[in-house]
């Protein structure tokens, strides 16, 4: 297995990412990665290894750029001949930390769409509470969805979660603002509406945004705006967590402070498990080969993560369920 | 200044409805509280207080009911009786922590609209990682709004916020997915144009929901449906966090354990800061006189706070406030 990796995508790039390709070459012996970017600063960085081909490309696609523009006219770019080597056969997945809209587009654009699916999604499998995880589905992919949309987005997130964490028949809800039927906007209520008409899907009802993480649910749906409110949100809430505890510790005398020095490693474990990020990146479903997108401040570790990843999703055949889904 | 309490709202009413009430009582000398529902209970509960007024009402309006239903026909609920008593200016505002949407609609109907609101919005003031906090507006009072009514949901906020906490020129900003102003869907965009356009608003552009708690703003506004998402979304991982780390502390061995007890009262402090609840409820924003939604699980405590905070409301002359500003 082949897995291309976008070598100058991300805030911490090419240093992080060329740690984190070796990190996942070690990891696994059996992996080779395709790298890109400018050869001689990744050759110098990477140093030789029999499972790292590195294939040349001068530009770079930056954050300030528009997508569509940036993946048309830099067709030298790390992120495109990334893409390239993909649709080409080169490679069976890809990673990049890049530009979220740049890999979006260029991804459909140059792997392309599994039949049927009207709309790729960005779907991050988020830790709950019970130790399992839950696929957020879509985080922001889609932000003007039509109700069709979060079917294909339930049959995704359910190859997903089958081919990748071998859930057997994942239980699919509908982000809601509230658990009753009738709950919703007009346009939750025309959602809940063909979940629940669709046969294939193991629709459980409408989970509200406090449920998410409670283990409950293997799958969440949602319009990619919603879903990225949710995510930003327990994003920031974590964070907030965090940064009052650390306060309060600094204000709350000595023995405040012994008793973070004795929690230290739950508090660390803590943060691991719920920064999905660590763990890798979002998955970007619905394409022909797997695509990951990693945070654009990823370090070694979560590239590495999200190099891992993608190998699951190949391994797991991800994308071959996903098609077997949608022309049922 | 008299506030009006339904006394039979809320999953621990009437006993911690009316412990409540004592204690907001104790607290502030100069209040008198209109406490709602069956007078004897009420009378054994709460006893002889020359400040209580203690109006009979025989029904109990459950959240089960359909909130327009049970408003029109439940004309002798403690919900209802409390409401006519504001309409009748024998009190000033209204606590309760009974069904939400016969609070909104039975508000509505009965203490009225400030003129020039569109529409009444759910306001809960959440604490922000500087010490202050954020207002979010709307929280779900509208779950399909039109772009006008945010910047209706701005200009009340912003009262609030000066008329309670005392700031001076609140910053507003839109929740959106991005915080570049080309970011978000349809309808986020053009809210975005006609906050821009709104002279009497500080806006300050978009906000993405992990910035909502980090004190940058005074003001958030969103679609009820997107505000309560955001909300239950924080509210679920900070419940979430609390879970993991208590697992993590019984599985972590005598020092963890010992971590733990030491840091016993910044936790507490921590939970304290985080719950919302627990000092007060959602203000009802866009009325003629102040209304505050109390959580349905509400115990004395919340009560109390909730009573106190439409005592500021009132103090800080918010609904005047608010139909100063749509006048312009």
């Amino acid at each position: 297995m082949r897995i291309a990796v976008d070598g100058y995508g991300g805030d911490n790039a090419p240093v992080e990412v060329v740690k984190g390709v070796l990190a996942a070459l070690q990891e696994d012996s059996s992996l080779e990665i395709l790298l890109t970017g400018k050869a001689e600063e990744l050759f110098a960085l990477a140093g030789k290894h029999s499972r790292l081909f590195i294939k040349d490309a001068r530009e770079v696609i930056s954050c300030e750029e528009t997508p569509t523009v940036a993946v048309r006219t830099k067709k030298d770019s790390s992120l495109v001949v990334a893409l390239d080597a993909v649709k080409d056969g080169e490679a069976d997945g890809l990673v990049s930390a890049g530009s979220t809209g740049a890999v979006l587009i260029g991804a459909t654009l140059k792997i392309g769409r599994v039949k049927g699916v009207e709309r790729p999604a960005l779907a991050p499998a988020l830790p709950t509470v019970t130790g399992g995880n839950v696929i957020l589905c879509d985080c922001g992919a889609n932000v003007d969805c039509r109700p069709t949309y979060l079917v294909g987005f339930a049959r995704m997130a359910v190859a997903y979660q089958k081919g990748v964490f071998g859930v057997g028949n994942p239980r699919v809800g509908l982000l809601n603002n509230g658990a009753e039927e009738t709950k919703g906007n007009a346009f939750s209520r025309e959602c809940f509406s063909l979940l629940k008409e669709a046969a294939d899907i193991n629709f459980v009802g409408n989970v509200e945004a406090r449920d998410i993480l409670s283990g409950d649910v293997d799958v969440v749906v949602a319009d990619g705006f919603d879903g990225n409110v949710a995510l930003k949100s327990a994003e920031g809430t974590a964070n907030a967590v965090f940064s009052l505890l650390k306060k309060g510790i600094l204000s709350g005398g000595l023995g405040a402070k012994l008793g973070a020095l004795l929690l230290k490693p739950v508090f660390k474990g803590l943060k691991r498990t719920l920064d999905y990020n660590e763990h890798g990146g979002a998955a970007f479903l619905g394409l022909k080969k797997p695509v990951v997108k990693a945070h654009g401040s990823s370090k070694a570790k979560s590239i590495c993560g999200a190099i891992l990843q993608v190998r699951d999703m190949v391994a797991g055949g991800v994308s071959e369920r996903l098609s077997e889904a949608f022309q049922k």
